[in-house]
């Protein structure tokens, strides 16, 4: 049965017919699996099952391409397990050093053009887990001089899948990729967005503002106290990123193929999740259940749920920044958002808030992850989930987009914000909320009719009650102070 | 085994034990199915299988109760299977009266009180399908002058339930019940609402104001062409809906258990279809594969997805109508919408937009059903779909969100709204967009310069250009007239 | 202005004209508000905002009503402002012990008739404040002696509401009501349902069946092991969900209208927090920040995420569960579910699993309620989200959902389930994938060979290596034990 | 202000003081916008605003690449508007004729690497717009012997942008790129998949089966039944697809910046559609009200929700699939499906359903991306929509990943396609639900009888009938006829 076959046969050449020296021209070589021949680029470390899943999976195209994160996760593992069966004698020390030399590379991202299958694989990513195999065996095979592909002295999957199979591997590199892309780009990617607001709560903690509910006037607030909700929001949402990393730091690895670790040697599971810690300065531990850590991927939902609730934050933020930058003449125009591009040649003033858009964009982008991976997650069946690579590419995406919308909108966006102090003060000042201060002074009824008065004929607070000669206006500017509305009272 | 069991058994006495009397003064009798005897309400006409139902699914409480149009479309239906039954010879005319008067009596919300059960129930809707038999098997034995629970003359199987599975009922109402309400209730409040906002759009034609794009200051247009948006998007609204009755109105009814038709008669799906046309006056049509209506609810998922379109579109509008009217001093300010219920007693002015709030909120509820069904509606195993109560639960609570919506957005908030033409007369001059129609007259260079001018020193277009001296009033005057900004030149 | 008028007035009668006896007969009294006055009905304790939104937001029906557990959080939290307010001596405190009797009630459920409104209504829940203001007080009035609707001697607004907004109570409310049922109802379900599964898990220990990996037969395991996956699964997931109690149990209350704490004393947030604590039992504290308090719900997102990740693991578990049950004769066959109503009358054995159905659905449901909550909590606006009804509905739905489908599904299926150890014995031991375990005995090529010609000829494993004559039937036995693959070696 | 400023001068040299010789040995050249100098590559046409983008959003790496589709969409259009210009007479002829030849590159996917940006930019689509004005006039003057970035003669605002705003062009290559690309790629792809799935209903027509609803053994039906529901699910999808094309022919050109068509001759509009229509084939038509067309794109929403129900069909398609390929031994074993690559190396007959993983998991990426259009959707604000880039994003990913899924699966999977018939026979056969044929030969009590004795000991039907003497096997093999319970009665 050859229908998934091989390309070259169409051409009605067998691909044993064709000379080595044609081969050498066309720039390939031939490798095999269980399933037969397959040429490969010569220029590439690959063999034939990564070869046979390009040729079966062209889904996606680029945008598909399983995520770098991972390839370097694989990197770290296959190190780690060649170094704990190194440890317990099951792997000769030669070939050991020479998969952990190439394990290095792949871990260091030397090696990314020689990972080249999209996400929509086989569900248990077992055709990424052989294409690191390969890669691996074939470098060692270099390295101590022999011939790629000739499997010899180090065999892929006797050697470098030694005690393991793809159905623990994949969820560990999952878990790897996702407690390192949280750790070194997201988390301080997020505090530093959080600190560059604080400083901006800090230094707006003076300006006393309207504040706005239901998008109507309502009592006043300062800056800097608006801005400490969204600070507020982040901090909290750093906490919530931080709450999911215990479950992604337990590893799969020592279930192999159902969860019981079959083909396994007692500890081996135990001495792997130390070695990746070691390896990567991460406390990762060996997962208490592996029937459940191969069967369900709910750690990942539930970090998805993380970044998705900081995505609604983010939200949140950054559309009430633009809004509050909206203008420059008939908008709110309290705030005005640095100037990154030109808006228009003509229109001098007119800053589109271009910064938020992409975060608010990505924001959807993070939701619409997390519905993917909702559903993929709850798929699961017996003691396998096959939704794995689209899992972890959702969610690499989703912390990769968090981690440099961050960026983004903190560099370009709110650490040049300013405050247009004069907008802020004239609207703080027409508004007719402030009558609320009068209450005490002149009595309900009488502040009610001065704030009638002044809606009705368009005169603000102070000429109202002028107006009415219901107080003076040393009066008027004694009792009325937004300063002593924006805190309770002692 | 009766671990569902029968509830006074826990008392110690048997319910045989218990006298007639007994009975009667606890106000129930005994009914009977394939798993025993089981206590109903005297007041009640459902019977064992409904009893027992409501014993074993206690989930969700009154929120999760089967919608009352299912209920009305198993009236409709069961009367038109007993008339097609009757028709061919299979069910006594005697009894089919009796059903027919029973099932009208459903169908027009007389017995709604006997439909006690919850959409958390068997996934096929069983349950409910045997609810809607008992009722009617026991209001026609009442009818007819029997005894309830006796199931004679007429039995909920054998005569209710004639040559229907569960599997094919259930999805029919489903059918029945979603063309009802789109139809009688949807459609009607979509076309009222959207013609209420061309009302609007007809009365605002004259009144140019600035455009906003980026939520900064852009080219004018009419308020107008503004609401004339959100006609167009409601005019594709209804017909997005309209185009997904075609597929609503297959009927699953004649593939009983498994799709095959097996236990009917050839053309009972058809004759069945038919009669339910004629008792609702939609032209339903049997589904040209059983196998389909029974294993896959697509149409229900593409209806959802209409749904779904169409609270995009009324989110938008309900949003952008309550930031137009944000203020009354520190927003756009350019409506003002209808006050209806207090909103601070001090503050003259301050509506709150609770409408729209009502309607941007039951949006994202329609979201999340829209979310709910497209899961439920992927995961149909083999021969039937087993979450036939959830998806059409989902799908009349928005259609009846969107309805009831629709209504009072219409009734409480658009038909009110009027257009505050001195702000938007003042925001329209203030802004410097304007300037782009010098351009032709002074040249880009003093254009820009006097709009550079006015955003520096807060003046207002026609102030700057006098300033520097670039044009007298009169060619101000002449020139900028927003009015020749609001379409294409001839 | 009065398009929202008064229904009567549309009779032509006004409700002045109408004699007391006449509205006496009627049964309805006058209430009257900042918008004028309005019948309400005699025998409930609402008053005029009520009754006017029940007529302005006619949306949705009785499953949209505002839950049960807001309106007993309105109680607990009414009842501790009066406390406090006793306390910092700013209320009467006669007044205070007849609001407190009062709010006594709503908390215990008993006035539970008397809140009608639905959650689409205002997006701050003002007008649920006010339902639970107007009950309170004339209520209070009542124990009193006064006359209801007369707002002496207790003020719904003055008395009941002193110190408080909707904007900070409704988001008070919320958590109290997520907490409360998050602890009373859904976390001892889980455990509930976890320790069943543990049980079963227990008793199914030496089980040992053929493992499926890409529904594909694989290498063995226990039953107990693969329900140890799912007793992980609840375990984390019950983590997962007592995780986002912290930030549920953070109180709004103080923040008043926008966050500063106007007109509350300095203190006030405190004492509230630390009376409703003392009230519940759970430990509750102020919030650390207002503003992020009243324009944001990410704790009611995130509450929400850790559900989703449960629906998650609970649709895996019950799908599996059914898939296992599947047959009697067609399907996998290797677990025995309990018969809780009648399946088919004829075929025994049939019994559909109706409970995983229902588990299932609702899990769907959860997924929806999820999308809907997500994308109100990122609708927030400036210092107020309005989009609060719908996102504590949706929560406590899914609370619900979860905790009623945990124990239908603990009582009505996991409790009552048989393992098939016929079935799976004879499955395991038809299987090829034992033969691995001969690997190191006869060579991987005479395994090979005796899997090949045992599927070729549709024999077992055993038959195969006999009429190969590779082993004995004493060798067989010995060596293919699968009791030894269910495990590392040692 | 500068701080977005230019990369060198961070090395403390200005760009202008860096000699020529310099810049050419850096293989830069300088180009400029409204915002100053930048550096740009010398082998890449962009200019300016494309450089400065590129530095202002590093969001998404490589996945977020802008879809070549839109590239090549503005190819068309560009060639459409200068066609339309030169026919108008606004625009030199010789500039026309460049303009042309160069955009048709771009449609042409020539210049690819000359579009760089992502879509997580300005929310308008603004740069992407900028990048083809760039692209196209730096090539038209190459092709008329000029220098980049010179903007003379042709300059990418004045000349290729002429008429047109990014407001209005990016939304016409959103449906330009998504009706060719659904006409193009996925409706052909769709159909083929409906094709080759018809081949095999057609090819199991005779093939008698088991039933089974609530995965429990149910009355019989054919494969080809079977299968015939899968082929309705996508015919009728296909219409689903086929039904959201109208809405995406509606082109918004014309309208430029707010909808209102400024700056363009009356009739451009259609002229420009006209055109697009000519050199793509497909009927586009000017959108009768551009208010919506900018502010809105329901039609984007409507159409992934037509590929989110599609997605629906072909998961319950390909995981039916996969479960009646399970086994080989212990699973339901109906089918073989296609073996594509090693399963596993020692167990023959282990071959995992690939091609249905890849499948679902890609309909949850359209799930996720639905979820995404649809909150973008809703969110536009006034007269503009400033989701575009994201949403179409995630439009043309689900049409692109359906496409490509429903190639490989069909290749790959469905084709090959084999029906066990032994296995199907015998689970037929053991099955007790054929029973119900014997009610009315043997009468309900005994047939039921029949099916408990054999449900109880283990035996087939014909054996417990004969065992208890009910029939003769004769009489047994006469009766019990699955070929007559396929479809209805005569």
């Amino acid at each position: 049965m050859l229908q998934a076959g091989v390309r070259n046969l169409k051409t009605g050449i067998s691909i044993r017919a064709m000379s080595a020296s044609t081969r050498a021209l066309s720039g390939t070589r031939i490798e095999t699996d269980a399933f037969g021949e397959i040429e490969v680029p010569n220029d590439k470390y690959y063999g034939a099952q990564t070869a046979r899943s390009k040729m079966n999976f062209k889904i996606g195209g680029p945008a598909a391409r399983m995520p770098a994160p991972i390839v370097h996760a694989f990197g770290v593992l296959k190190k780690s397990t060649s170094l704990v069966n190194e440890e317990l004698g099951t792997l000769d020390p030669k070939l050991a050093g020479a998969i952990q030399a190439a394990a290095t590379e792949v871990s260091e991202g030397k090696l990314d053009d020689h990972f080249p299958l999209v996400v929509f694989q086989t569900g248990s990513g077992t055709q990424s887990n052989m294409n690191a195999n390969e890669v691996i065996s074939n470098r060692a095979i270099e390295i101590l001089g022999g011939k790629l592909g000739s499997k010899k002295p180090v065999h892929p999957n006797d050697h470098v899948n030694m005690s393991q199979s793809s159905n623990d591997t994949f969820p560990t590199v999952m878990h790897i990729a996702a407690v390192t892309e949280i750790n070194n780009s997201l988390l301080p990617e997020l505090t530093a967005l959080r600190d560059s607001l604080q400083k901006k709560s800090d230094e707006f903690k003076d300006i006393i503002k309207i504040g706005r509910t239901h998008l109507q006037d309502a009592t006043p607030l300062t800056l800097g106290q608006e801005f400490s909700g969204y600070v507020q929001q982040l901090t909290n949402g750093i906490e919530r990123v931080e709450k999911t990393l215990p479950n992604l730091l337990y590893l799969a690895q020592g279930g192999t193929a159902v969860g019981t670790g079959l083909n396994t040697k007692k500890g081996f599971d135990e001495k792997v999740a130390a070695t990746v810690s070691k390896l990567t300065g991460f406390p990762f531990k060996t997962a208490p259940n592996k029937f459940e850590a191969l069967a369900a991927h709910d750690a990942i939902v539930e970090a998805s749920g993380a970044l998705n609730t900081l995505a609604v934050s983010l939200y949140k933020i950054a559309n009430d920044i633009r809004y509050l930058g909206s203008g420059p003449r008939c908008g709110y125009g309290e705030l005005s958002l640095p100037e990154n591009e030109p808006g228009s040649s003509i229109m001098p003033g007119k800053v589109n808030p271009t910064q938020n858009e992409a975060v608010t964009m990505l924001c959807t982008q993070v939701f619409g992850s997390h519905a993917a991976i909702t559903f993929a997650g709850a798929s699961g069946q017996f003691e396998l989930n096959v939704f794995k690579p689209v899992m972890i590419y959702n969610l690499l995406n989703s912390i990769k987009l968090l981690a440099d919308g961050s960026y983004s909108f903190r560099v370009h966006c709110v650490d040049g914000i300013v405050a247009n102090k004069d907008k802020i003060d004239k609207l703080l000042h027409e508004s007719l909320m402030l009558v609320t201060a009068l209450n005490p002074k002149i009595g309900y009824d009488a502040a009610s009719k001065t704030a009638k008065n002044a809606h009705k004929k368009g005169l603000t607070l102070k000429q109202s009650a002028l107006e009415l000669g219901v107080l003076t206006e040393a009066e008027f500017d004694q009792w009325v102070r937004p300063e002593n509305m924006i805190g309770p009272k002692d």
